[in-house]
């Protein structure tokens, strides 16, 4: 029997964004499509994993070759469910997705969309997780659909279990990407400030996390350089987070 | 003026954990501290920070060199406030817990101890997570002691910003530990099962996560050699989840 290979797809913006449904009409046409995301939205959970209450999951569709599930979790509950739970076959490709939002540079810490994506990683299948410089729930994904669907043939066909990808479009108004730039993550850092208010029943202070993204990073092979100039940006990723430089320095010190 | 060195610590088990009060014991030996931990438990609370609902935050103690905060955020909203909002002067130590049970291996991912230690390395000061590989409450802290007083002193003498450390101790019943061990995140996997149970009045499924700790790794290098044969493990830690090899492979084939 010729299978067709087994897509899953999560995201971190819940089950009904329409960057999870561009992102979902786009794997139909390369595979077996199971999508499994979350009933609110998880944007900013990093990889949370649920733990104090159960995991639910309620079936949304249950056509041949297209499956749809929804959850309480987090994206990395809803890849461990979808891997140890819901399918019984091992997915070729995991996707996550499309954020609306960036996920570049240090931003991959905190993002639920790249944690789903890590999951899959984990558990030895290729991954990807794709996000938009546009915070719109009208933002144009109409750009997108042909790097989507190379990187994912790519990491279909290569079938290297160890590759995951951090995929990052502009922001374009019109016109096309330049172009894709394998690049590195790079180095940024949130100066938070916090708004505060008073809750006016009580007269108390409560803050809203409201940061400056400070980029201290000048290279033009990072991918914050490649979304400022209009290319795809798109960074090899991994989650070992062993300080290799300073093992070997503390090492031979002591 | 001889300023004492400012030591801010947060945790992931909350404000009333042991392991917290046994750290802020040791660091009060050596500058003024400043505690910032949540109201409720954030394990597995990973990187996760809070932007669907703003932040509060409580004194609970306010003495000349120690001062107490209780929050509802994260442990990497606890250190976004300590350092953005709480505290008027840079902090030369972030540590974050004594965790109740370990953040070895793969764990770190997971982990809420370990997010405010790189909170704060993301933030230019040295900072440390401390776990140990005893869930209990009652956990024997004692022989942790020279360990966390000799890496916290080393940090603050070399104040190295990028300076970042995930420090695990082994479970000993009787005796210390053998000594410590510099080492590289060991390679593991979380292989999930889940609990099927059903609820009393719908009769629907609900699924309590439940994994077993598969270790992919037979490097005697690594936190889990270390912590199974009795060392304290200690691996510098970093936050650039780049994969440069890949990117190298992938940057020479394109």
């Amino acid at each position: 029997m010729n299978e067709r290979p087994l897509i899953l797809i999560t995201n971190d913006d819940g089950y009904q964004a329409p960057g999870l449904h561009h992102l979902t009409q786009l794997m139909k046409t390369l595979g077996d499509v199971v999508v499994i995301s979350s009933e609110q939205t998880m944007s900013a959970m990093s990889h949370a994993i649920t733990i104090k209450v159960p995991l639910v999951f309620r079936c949304l569709t249950d056509e041949v070759g297209f499956k749809e599930f929804v959850t309480n979790g987090t994206p990395a509950d809803c890849v461990k469910l979808g891997l140890h739970k819901i399918v019984n076959r091992k997915p070729s490709l995991v996707v996550s997705g499309i954020n609306h939002g960036s996920n570049s540079s240090i931003n991959i810490i905190y993002s639920g969309t790249l944690a789903g994506a890590l999951e899959a990683a984990m558990g030895g299948i290729p991954a990807i997780g794709f996000s938009i410089r546009d915070y719109s729930l009208q933002a144009d994904f109409s750009y997108t659909d042909e790097h989507i669907l190379h990187w994912s043939s790519f990491l279909l066909e290569n079938n290297k279990p160890t590759l995951a990808l951090n995929i990052n479009f502009p922001k374009v108004n019109d016109g096309a990407y330049k172009g894709h730039k394998i690049c590195r993550q790079a180095k940024a850092y949130w100066k938070e400030d916090f708004e505060e208010r008073l809750d006016p029943r009580s007269g108390k202070p409560y803050y809203w996390l409201k940061g400056d993204f400070l980029l201290q990073d000048e290279g033009h092979d990072t991918d914050e350089w490649a979304l400022n100039n209009y290319f795809v940006s798109v960074v090899p990723i991994q989650y070992d987070f062993t300080d290799f430089k300073t093992l070997e320095l503390l090492s031979s010190n002591i």
